[in-house]
């Protein structure tokens, strides 16, 4: 039995993030492959031969969790609707790790939905039952997990948090309608709204002049530094971030009552200039007292957080490292 | 066993509605008796002694189910902060059930959370795994049951669906925040925009008159009455609150995916000119092409959904009547 390790994976629209894992759950090794954005199964098949040179001597692939972006059935392996991998869509990626690593035990599952399944077992959700994930990337995702159980719903259409309306006929989101948290919270919202402010009255000469001189290229992470250097504008810019994401947390928690709320992705990095405000709203707006206080807090465990909730998925349904 | 039956009671500000159910889940009895405000351990003895009134020769009582408005600890057994029964906080519900009706079985829920889970088992969502219900009164609860099970949440605060914040500093909600689903769907604050109508630019003389005549006893059914003959300033106020609604239930289709999504209460008896608007939004803001169609329905027990539901869940606790 230990001679035997996990793949948990991770794909992603440009590489597949993977870690071998043993039974205790701790990582072997780590790696990443380019993705193929047109062949699933190729890239797969690639996956499970880099796997196979990394793997000493001994040891043999008990079971593969993959993780993807997109609209994924754990009970079918077939992925739906994938924004981040149109190539993808509609393949089946049970029969795809069945093909490239022979009988194992295997599972898919969203990748948000993996990112917590990861922090619930190794990260920032540990010793919890009930957890809410909401990733702030490009765009915004989430996840549920309730009794331990990761929530897919109805034809496998849960945690779709990013489109949460916040405000009837409000900015515009990359979804197409308007009012989204994505539209408020993602970065292709927040530099939307970043190139607003810098055309308007009250913005401060430098956060405009950082606009203009980035053009196309701004990033929130242009707006993070002059954020870190104070600029009120910036300052301004993260706050309604904060406010935003507080809207929806507020929201979660007195639908949910998770024990914990876990912020991830890489617009988090700004931290407390977003969590300020954030825990804010949710000490106003949440009904149970108890509730007011839910720690919302950052994830942990980085950018493998999904390959390694993946692996943890395949252990618990049945592969024994 | 089969001449035993189950209790299920509901406690409201003003009165405990009681069902008496056999081993099929068929009423053998329904009634109602005062609720004593400052009473709980009274109240409960004094359901119990009209039950056993009720109760046919052979038969005896197995089980007790009790569901309570405010925030119930199904564990403890504990009434916690309750807004309609502030004399009965804090007390021991579990332990006045004993009192009254001897070593029965027994489970205590939160009253929205009975009232889902009688629609689930006999009512609007037989069938279902995942559900979530709206109940449209004075003011707006909520219950969610995920894979069958209801979901009580942290320090049992989930559920508290009419607090979602639907819009920053938005209308007043009887809770003292602004902007929750209450504040534009919970009678109090229909009659609130009603009024607010009637003072502005665009209202019908009618609707003005209606308003001024009615005065301080304005009612969600006044409103209503105008609407049945299509008065406009009538039919855009519900348009209103089904726009509101349903921004509230994309949201959460979005992040949960309910098999069905129920509509209950007294204001959900303005039916599709509620609904109608409601499922407009659901359409356009739910991401899942198959959650676009999630059926919103209208609740199906009547007003001892929650009495029914609390004996199906004293039942499945492991009464056998």
């Amino acid at each position: 039995m230990n001679k035997t390790l996990i793949v948990g994976a991770d794909v992603g629209g440009t590489s597949v993030k993977y870690a071998l894992v043993d039974a205790a759950g701790r990582q072997f090794r780590q790696g990443e492959i380019p993705t193929d954005p047109e062949d699933p199964a190729g890239t797969i098949e690639r996956l499970a031969a880099t796997v196979q040179d990394d793997l000493p001597g001994e040891r043999r692939i008990a079971g593969v969790g993959l993780a993807c972006a997109g609209i994924v059935s754990p009970q079918t392996g077939l992925l739906g609707r994938s924004p981040n991998l149109p190539g993808w869509e509609n393949s089946d990626l049970a029969g795809a790790i069945r093909a490239a690593f022979g009988a194992v035990h295997q599972t898919v599952a969203n990748d948000v939905n993996a990112a917590l399944y990861g922090e619930y077992r190794f990260g920032a959700g540990r010793g919890c039952q009930h957890l809410v994930m909401i990733a702030l990337g490009t765009g915004v995702g989430g996840g549920v997990l309730v009794d331990g159980t990761l929530l897919t719903g109805f034809a496998d259409g849960a945690g779709e948090i990013g489109h949460m309306v916040l405000e009837l006929d409000g900015a515009p989101c990359p979804c197409g309608n308007r009012g989204c948290l994505e539209a408020y919270c993602g970065s292709v919202g927040i530099v939307r709204r970043a190139r607003e402010l810098a055309r308007g009255d009250g913005a401060t000469d430098r956060w405009s002049a950082m606009v203009d001189a980035r053009g196309d290229d701004l990033t929130t992470r242009d707006c993070y530094d002059l954020a870190v250097e104070r600029d009120p504008t910036a300052l301004a810019l993260f706050a309604e971030v904060g406010r935003r994401l507080g809207q929806a947390v507020s929201s979660l928690v007195n639908v949910i009552a998770p024990d914990r709320l876990i912020v991830g992705g890489g617009v988090a990095q700004a931290g407390d200039l977003v969590l300020g405000p954030c825990r804010e709203m949710v000490a106003a707006h949440v009904m149970s007292s108890a509730g007011q206080n839910t720690p919302v807090v950052l994830a942990e465990l980085g950018p493998f957080a999904a390959a390694m909730g993946a692996s943890a998925l395949v252990t618990e349904s049945g592969a024994t490292p």
